[in-house]
């Protein structure tokens, strides 16, 4: 025990191959701590529901193609409210806190864990950590209770605040003991949770009756194990708008070309859905798939095709895709101007726009848009609303029941609580040899870029 | 083998209490049936999707909340193309029906049934059928090509035109052999795929050669089994436009009421997740929640104490909640403005009014919105327009690999072939003793109406 | 001067044929008034604009098609900020009250005229009265500063509240010299403005420093003289997702109905101009142009007619339309639910219904839609936002340049200040012989309704 | 005769200094043209509309706050059918054709051109020019009827096509006398408002009986004379969903700046709405109002002072803003990148990051939104449909009736006829002396920027 298990990963098995990959408890590190009746017990909203409490032994299952004979594999605790919890409500004092990019459904995940501990829970001091991580040690908290956060659902942005970049894991675990802080809600993608593992071990390391829960946020839905990320959905569905224009623009000139950049940094899935949903796209670029330029089999050739063909074309290029191309094209002169070709968006429009010049065979007309800021800031859409509400419903009832060092995340469609090396370890792609891609394929009808000469 | 099978249910068994519940197949009744490869393998587009078919021992689970030690139980078949298929494509002549009311997505659904069959399967002959079933003997069709459908997924409603009420099924199957159909679409929710299933077992008894499969479609909800059906999403999202409405008319007055019916005839689920996503609502009542007016614990009673508390309120109804308060209360005598009470919306309108203002306690104003029509009638948002593709995608692959006689539909986020009995035995209802409903009392603080003296 | 002047009509005659309705000016009857410079004229953020100030000669032309040698006839003192001002800012103390239906644009019109009074004159207390005129006596106000009306131009309804019926004159009067307020902002209808005027008159009987300014609010745009009102822009866009859903619903069935109602009570422009900005609409109801149902040429007919030529159709019509028919056919034993039958969308969705169903000729679908609420309670769009900040501001600079019994008001794109008379003493209708609702029964194609036998 | 009066201004002069600025007329050149009786004569939509045919003397006041005794100034001819006209329905043959950028709204022109031709007057032949002016000798024309622009109105662009750049006048006109084309409709700006006057003077020249009607487009609201532009209404609305996101963007973060461009290369009207209807802007910027960034009451320390006292920052900023500033910055050496700098907002965006970078006082985090393309696309909303249909019907009406040489346009709230030096001889601009920029200033509190040192 010199490392108080810290790193240790709880596995659980049963028979025909089932495995739990199950998360910390604080008992876990902590002995003899009391718990006491979940106070939803005598909420009369929930009187009437005799299933309310998940059954301790409930596990979702994460793969569940089978054969008839397949293992069981993998399965995740299911999230819920408990029989008993490991928190006096008078005694607990939450933070909540939102690193990273915008995305829709911040405000409601913000708004959730505050109703959720009070009118669940009966938790009254819960307190907002101002602009992200770096705010536990150098900002004023504010106080957040259900009429502050009363509206805040129907906002974009977080009320918060947010912020990227490094921050001081021991300074951040000294500021909640020095608060008296005893539940961490993370807010956050990929490194805000390895920040907020980082957080969690600390905070074992130290042996302190604090549980951290993650709640998983990133608009490119570039997290694994999760069916997908709260706002993604809204973004999808914002996205539309940008590859509307984008048609529109491009069929009402001569050889028109509409480019749209969306989010997606690693991953592709808003362009993919993005185009899936519309079916007004020629060409979808992300950045799991390898595309090239010039020469045969490459997209100026495409695009030549494709407008002596329709007269027209729409591309929707993710902001990481052909990062390669990007990289060895710019001039390493530093130009203040080509600061801006890094934006793969402007980049290829430059691009486009040389070679047809170039070239006198053709008169393109490209208009490039790029409605990022316009997606991420818009307030969830209902859908998002509920799931946003259920992930953080899910992180409260899990930090009272005394789990610790875990995200909320929706898996098969069941809420569960999944531990951080699950999420962090790996990042979600567009596997580009899957069904979901070819039917992208299929729909653009795009060549597949697939040999260069 | 009198019946032909037509009856017979599908079980296939495994390990561990596995239980397949497989759906039926051509070859099932038709013996020696010729089978042609995939043009998918030769399609550019998939070339490079190397697990692009689905392996024919793939199912998926229906119960994914397990113990350790739970039988495995229901699986269903992995939906998908297969590298056999059971039609030559030049030899497919399919037609499409949509029946019952409209749903966000009908255009969409119908739009991937011809792009899948023509871009996928090389299939060129697809007819629509007018309005409905009946339409099969009654109307003319209309061709439909991949230029025909290559809008409509923006525009609501369907182009095919649909219906309600009886059909005469020997009609409609002779009809189809009339035309030599040997695909058949059916859109459409509870009772058409009951139709649908009537259509198949008629097929069966004559031997003929023609694959039929159910699209569910249902505004409500209300199908068991599959996840959700295509347009709940949008339906959910655009409610919120109404109760956003009768926010602001009850709070701009004094004891201002507002008052939404939304769509829900024998399930809630609009209501519940419509106001699960606003957090305006003060009270939500659908049928699966008896409720009562008068007395103690009464609505009434809950209205005249949210409007001291808050001097404001919003109510939201589904369109079959109360139908016994509706029937017992209307006046037999067939005046006709009481045809329009039948409408629980305007009853309670009523109701409530007469109620205040008999009770001289109590000024109210109650505004009454019906938002039904402008719900159904928009296009599907990008979320359900995603998804109406890949069921109808789903359908086509079925088809083409001669299963036959059972629906596309989406199990713990899989695409799966449910035999039609599954999901016309039942319907799918808000379980009120389950956590969601819980979760949305706990969102309105409303009482649960349980006991009336 | 036994009435004080209180009835008097200020006119001021000029040469060919030139004529001034002047407003009332509290230097009217009240001697001696100091003034003191406008605030403005030391504000940095127009200390650029040299034009500023309103020359007090410039009057806004009433009737401006004219022929060569026509009078110059009826002008409206322009609105704007003057050189000085009547009341010292530190003195004033306004209220504002919003009366009757709701409208967009009714919190921008509170927002700028609390902002325009702090920001442009450094007015601090500027208080709400709350429900409406009798909220003056019989409820409690509330202080309104630009921070807590910062945001409420973004939603829908009125902060202040809104109340209909009966106040008694008398006991307002009383409070406001009660209260000390000198500036009263009455923000309302027809009615509103009769009350309005009546409590300046009365204020002027008092002899009180006190000015009384107005601003039409009515989404029916059935106030004369002015442009147009607030909010009807507003309106009549988001009237078309209402027609929209109507054309959807009738295109999807077979001899498909979609009847939408609109606000109108006595005029119809809601109805026409979301009937031209559609062109999906068969046939417009407004209250202008009576209609008959039954016989040659009646609604039935042409129903019958349309149907059998496109198989679909859509009806709008006005609240007020059709309200003879209506009185003659609802029956007059107090059956509950022919309470209903008073809303002339119902009336008329039951009368078509029935009609249809009694003729064995034709199965019609009619789908009937009331966006009513839906359409008054979301918030103003761009342009009214502009428009109803400019009237707020006009309003301000009226009051602060001691004019009083006016309201603001735009005339041929000019803000002016009316005589409450000039607006109370007719409404404004659609001309059914002038050109516009020419172009209206062209879109349509509708019959005139005008021979019944 | 010599010039056969192609330069001449036809002015009528009349009492009190009236002043009619005339349009050309054909029988102006053409001696003997025969006339015929409007076919809205016996129209069946206009008999009952008594005042329907506009007097011969009706004219428009162009200036309308007065003074007693102002001179009654210019007017312009009103818009609208005449009781005979100069073309036979059957002979008319009409071309339409767009040119310049996209603007919401001109679907619905184009629409209303095709129809009121021919549901007015009964002209079934309308051709449509592809792509500008360049199509009419260079591409083939399309046949335009009612079925064909039945639902364009809802679609955003134009189905047309448009183009920019030089054209041919001769070989138009040339093309015109070949195709025998006898009425020409022109929607575009500034240039091809121009460009249509040269075309009607070489008619003119040369002769012929052909009507040259131009309708302004410009999204920038740049035409003088007229009241706005169609169009300009739905892109200050959806220019709020962009100042909503760098809204959301800038409070979103400490120190957090929203920075968007919007249309309006030489006048800033767009800028200057938007800003006024949003609320949440803190500067906006046009080309009318010079700035300068570096010192005293310079941008930069603006930002720096609302920074530290709001922690956010809203800037909105015009295409043509600061363009003195931009040809200045530009590294003259061509880097690619540096093409991209022309664009003033991505120029600014880099500039104001760069500042922030080197003075280590102050962290900033800049967004920076363009969204030009997601806002000319839309189709237009209610507002400009009408607008744009009378607009289109006044056109339709004043070529009919044997008008030429003359664009249709709004003047104080009056269909007109204006010929086209009014509107070509300059550009309409924001007038920063005048109320609405301090009424901007006013709602900004920005600095005047007035004196650099």
């Amino acid at each position: 025990m010199a490392s108080n298990g810290v790193d240790e990963i709880k596995l659980v098995e049963g028979p025909a191959g089932y495995v739990l990959e199950d998360v910390p408890h604080l008992s876990d590190y902590i002995l003899d701590l009391p718990t006491y009746p979940n106070p939803l017990q005598s909420n009369a909203a929930y009187s009437v529901v005799r299933q309310y409490f998940v059954d301790e032994d409930d596990t979702v299952q994460e793969k569940i193609v089978v054969h008839k004979d397949s293992p069981r594999g993998t399965h995740f605790r299911r999230a819920g409210p408990r029989q008993k919890v490991y928190f006096k409500p008078s005694d607990v004092r939450a933070c909540i806190v939102t690193c990273g990019g915008l995305c829709p459904g911040l405000n409601t995940v913000i708004r959730e864990i505050v109703c959720g501990l009070h009118f669940m829970y009966g938790v009254t001091e819960v307190i907002g950590v101002d602009c992200g991580f770096r705010g536990f040690y150098s900002k004023n908290t504010v106080a957040l209770t259900p009429k502050t956060v009363s509206d805040i659902h129907k906002r974009g942005g977080t009320i918060l605040g947010t912020s990227r970049g490094g921050h001081d894991t021991s300074k951040i675990v000294d500021n909640i003991q020095d608060r008296e802080i005893n539940q961490v809600y993370i807010i956050g993608g990929d490194g805000t949770q390895k920040g907020a593992s980082a957080i969690y071990k600390e905070i074992r390391r130290r042996g302190l009756n604090v549980a951290v829960a993650g709640i998983p946020k990133t608009i490119d839905n570039d997290i694994p194990v999760i069916d997908k990320s709260f706002g993604f959905d809204t973004a999808v569905e914002e996205a539309q708008r940008a590859i509307n224009a984008a048609h529109v623009e491009a069929t009402s000139v001569e050889n028109g070309i509409g480019l749209v950049k969306l989010m997606g940094r690693y991953s592709g899935f808003i362009a993919m859905y993005a185009t899936l949903a519309s079916r007004d796209v020629d060409c979808c670029l992300i950045p799991e798939s390898p595309f090239y330029l010039e020469g045969k089999g490459g997209l100026y050739e495409f695009i030549a095709k494709r407008l002596r063909e329709n007269g027209h074309m729409v591309i929707v290029i993710a902001e990481g895709a052909g990062q390669d191309l990007v990289a060895e094209s710019i001039d390493q002169q530093d130009a203040s101007g080509n600061k801006l070709l890094k934006d793969v968006g402007l980049w290829m429009s430059l691009k486009i726009k040389d070679h047809f010049a170039k070239q006198s065979v053709m008169d393109i007309t490209l208009k490039y848009i790029d409605p990022t800021y316009m997606i991420r800031a818009i307030p969830a859409n209902a859908s998002d609303n509920v799931y946003s509400t259920l992930l953080a419903q899910s992180a409260v009832h899990g930090a009272m029941a005394g789990y610790t060092g875990f995200v909320s995340g929706l898996v098969n469609g069941r809420h569960t609580y999944i531990p951080f090396n699950r999420i962090t370890e790996r990042q979600n792609k567009v596997v580009i040899t899957d069904r979901m891609w070819a039917r992208m394929l299929s729909s653009t009808n795009q060549p597949s870029f697939m040999n260069p000469s």
